[in-house]
């Protein structure tokens, strides 16, 4: 149902009955480690091209969600899928493997919550029992098609990410337990010029911005609502800069509310520059980390604003700047 | 609402409340010239690349359609839309001029009924009071960016097909008058095994056929309830190809019902090898053609069977087959 002006409030509260993460080697150092359900210690994961690496961690964390689900791949009505890759191929491939009708989406690293914001309205409205919404990106393979190969060792500048090699997956069910998808608000496409592609945290904070406010408007809410508001991966540099531009709209978020998955993914010693980034980051944050702890009862309430920098090569070598855009979901857990 | 296995019903019936097509010079000679509302004898329409032509092509469609709606871009909630290009850029830059709360989505030329699909799903359920979906292609950025640049003059095999230099766009809204969207069959991805990007119908045409099928089966119809079955962009080849499968499984299609956006769109004197593809030929043919026909009167039940042929350069660089899908939309014409 619509609420206010670029929302949705899901009456029945569909579920994330279950969820799963897969990473690689670099993530298997990470702060959150301890929340994947998959780690791998080699990042091509026995494939022979990065591509097909990443894949293949999708199609793991998918078909690791729907058996944690208790569920069959075949009881599963929609599969809403992201990545960053040319043609989505990560996405379309493995929904070639798990064969369940499928919606692929596109919005950069904001896939992950566009595909829950759609799965979680499709089950509220009664059009499917069980959806899938799935995200993934791997560092090998992003990197060779927005930037350099990473082989290449090109020097980056401190405002630069690192991106996630990863995939999260959450099958969405009409009844069971778990944490509740409460509500979205659907991001407009914000671009206040930035044209740097090694500081996409600059260009997608405003983008996440204008997506809290509007959220914060369409439910008549406030950030004191919510235990933890998590931008999807702004990095540092965009993080600082979206409480700034909150602060300037008279909107202060205490910092241990206000937080970004790419700032929390990594430790100190891992060297990621302004944080982690890709389709992945917000995915494995909210999916495995998020989740966790929501089920442990130290979160009750989370929003998850996603981000994500609609640029292509192409776009940038035309010196067009960098459209962004930004989702949120928010969640609930009840207690069982 | 859930209909069978992989379909919706939308018991509301959101209206197609108004379209738009744009197009360019060689689309001004096509079959279907008199049905768009904007035709360009610039195929650059003055800009300087194709994708930004592209992009203007989009922005044109979504302008008139809201336009001949009677709205303002303030009154539409969601803006659903995809397109060929790398990171869908003609869509998302598209959005950032329109402003309105975007879906980016990608299904390859099965984006246009991807985008009524859900547009109408969200609607029905009461997600949106007005939501736009849109398509779009370009002869010159989809050919340099998938095959060769079309200046090269590369030799193309007659099962090769014209990408449709256009886009479309349609509003969708809760009451008006119009064609009626009546439900919607979302494809599963099929891939059997077809490895030639140049002849995207005979890859295509196994998705169709299993969508066509899940259609009949989950309303429990046949394919005398329509008076007319259209895939996307099958072209001459595909058709047939599909036509035969559909025969295989006991189902003839009479052919004055069924046929293709590829094949209709352009006329003889033409050279487009197979017919026309891209992911503005099911677009343009469905919400210029079959929505003046339906207005005439002169069609009430219509199927769109939109398909994608969801590859990459890559994924062909890499050995792999095409996987495909296609998406089913049904609309109906009941009169003022």
């Amino acid at each position: 149902m619509l609420q206010g002006q670029q929302s949705w409030i899901f009456a029945n509260r569909p579920v994330l009955l279950a969820t799963a993460v897969a990473g690689g080697p670099f993530e298997a150092r990470s702060a959150i480690a301890a929340d994947f359900d998959i780690l791998h210690d080699d990042i091509w994961l026995g494939q022979s091209s990065f591509e097909k690496a990443e894949k293949k961690l999708l199609e793991e964390a998918c078909q690791t969600s729907i058996q944690k689900a208790g569920l069959q791949k075949e009881d599963i009505q929609f599969f809403f899928s992201g990545d960053l890759m040319n043609q989505i191929i990560s996405s379309s491939f493995a929904a070639r493997t798990l064969g369940i009708p499928y919606f692929g989406l596109f919005g950069a690293c904001s896939s992950s919550m566009e595909g829950l914001a759609l799965a979680a309205f499709v089950v509220n409205a009664g059009g499917a029992r069980y959806a899938l919404t799935a995200c993934s990106s791997h560092n090998g393979s992003v990197n060779k098609q927005y930037r350099y190969p990473t082989e290449y060792g090109a020097q980056l500048p401190p405002t630069a990410q690192w991106t996630v090699t990863g995939a999260g997956a959450a099958v969405v069910a009409a009844q069971g337990v778990g944490p509740r998808v409460i509500g979205a608000t659907i991001g407009r496409v914000i671009d206040l010029g930035v044209t740097d592609p090694f500081n996409m945290g600059a260009a997608m904070a405003p983008a996440a911005v204008d997506t809290i406010i509007a959220h914060f408007r369409d439910f008549n809410l406030d950030a004191s609502h919510y235990d933890l508001i998590a931008t999807g991966d702004l990095g540092k540099v965009g993080h600082a800069i979206a409480a700034d531009l909150l602060r300037r709209q008279g909107i202060v978020i205490p910092e241990n509310i206000f937080t970004d998955c790419g700032v929390l993914i990594y430790q100190g010693q891992q060297q990621v520059m302004s944080g982690g980034s890709g389709c992945a980051c917000s995915a494995v944050v909210t999916y495995g980390h998020f989740f966790n702890r929501m089920l442990k009862g130290e979160l009750k309430r989370v929003l998850i604003v996603a981000t994500g920098a609609l640029l292509s090569p192409l776009s940038y070598q035309q010196n067009e700047s960098i459209p962004c855009v930004a989702h949120a979901v928010a969640l609930e857990w009840e207690g069982v």
